[in-house]
């Protein structure tokens, strides 16, 4: 194992955490990691690959701290739900001072084209992929309704994660959690199988009414 | 009227949408404008300052492309909604090559402090109190139910705008905007009272059950 270069990705991926992948330079890197740019040199030949190896770094520790943790719970619904837990507010738990760096990059890179964004868009895909594969095993194990639209399904949490992170992060709302896990509950609830939903005052009273 | 200001300010609201406000350096829009630095320095005195006013830009033309159009619509929930769809996309919409400055500003300056960060700050809570106050008119026209969380909602509306803006702009799926409207759609009727709440296949078969 290389530890300079470990060493060198684990100031990265902080830094990328604070500044985006804008504020990775390699003369701040460089500072950062006590060595001089040509040293970081022999180590990267980029600031692109600097940055794609920051991203890869990101998965790694994401994966260790989000998808295997969730792994451990029970198939369907339970595990859909241990990783969204676990990925609010991730980066926080695993020890990076800033927030998550592709929730960053989808806002930074968006009018970019290269390495960069392409390695980001990799690991968006992927993830939405990941998100919607344990929708459809809920569905499978009868948690979540067969005729549930899992693309919209995705589409509506990355908006909850989204909201969170910036009203965890920028706005510094405390509110944050509760709002975003009240959402994530409304978002499970309207996709249950009609037996498995809760029972909300308005629908009672119309089953009384029965 | 100061014409090389406005002229400024245009080039570097697009620079900015672009970019992000890290992407807006003194050299870059002194180049985009066709002037020297120090002839920028007459007119603005830092980076800061800069940004600040190209924040103030943004909220300008978001007004005039967003808010304004919004306020023929009737009081009440078509004014909410006329906003909403004025909102989603705006930025292509008037003109700019990029994505939402705000948006974007709220994951890259999450971890930074000063006037940069203060003013998106402002203009984020601005936001969130208009569209507050469109869902408390819409509540008191009786299209909108009492008991409504409103802070809730307008926690869940940011989201499907965020993910709207990450699915349009960086992922580029043009279904993003069906997304969106969906999303739009089932948070606005699960805010209804319940007489006008539309009639989803399982709520039409608990009726006729009755």
């Amino acid at each position: 194992m290389n530890t300079t270069r470990e060493r060198i990705l684990d100031r990265g991926l902080d830094l990328m955490s604070k500044s985006g992948t804008a504020g990775v330079t390699l003369g701040l890197l460089a500072g950062n990691s006590g060595m001089s740019k040509s040293g970081l040199f022999a180590h990267f030949g980029s600031k692109e690959e600097v940055q794609v190896c920051l991203l890869e770094r990101a998965a790694e520790v994401a994966a260790a701290h989000v998808v295997t943790p969730a792994m451990h719970a029970p198939e369907g619904l339970p595990r859909l739900e241990a990783l969204v837990h676990n990925w609010l507010g991730w980066s926080t738990r695993a020890g990076l001072s800033g927030g998550c760096p592709v929730a960053a990059a989808l806002f930074e890179l968006d009018d970019a084209e290269g390495p960069v964004r392409d390695r980001v868009l990799e690991m968006e895909t992927s993830w939405r992929g990941l998100l919607a594969q344990l929708v459809r095993q809920a569905i499978e194990h009868g948690h979540l309704r067969n005729d549930l639209d899992v693309d919209q399904f995705v589409f509506e949490l990355c908006g909850i994660y989204l909201s969170h992170h910036a009203f965890l992060r920028f706005v510094r709302d405390r509110r944050a959690n509760a709002r975003a896990h009240a959402a994530l509950w409304s978002l499970i609830d309207r996709a249950r199988p009609a037996r498995g939903r809760a029972q909300a005052p308005r629908r009672a009273k119309t089953k009384k009414m029965a």
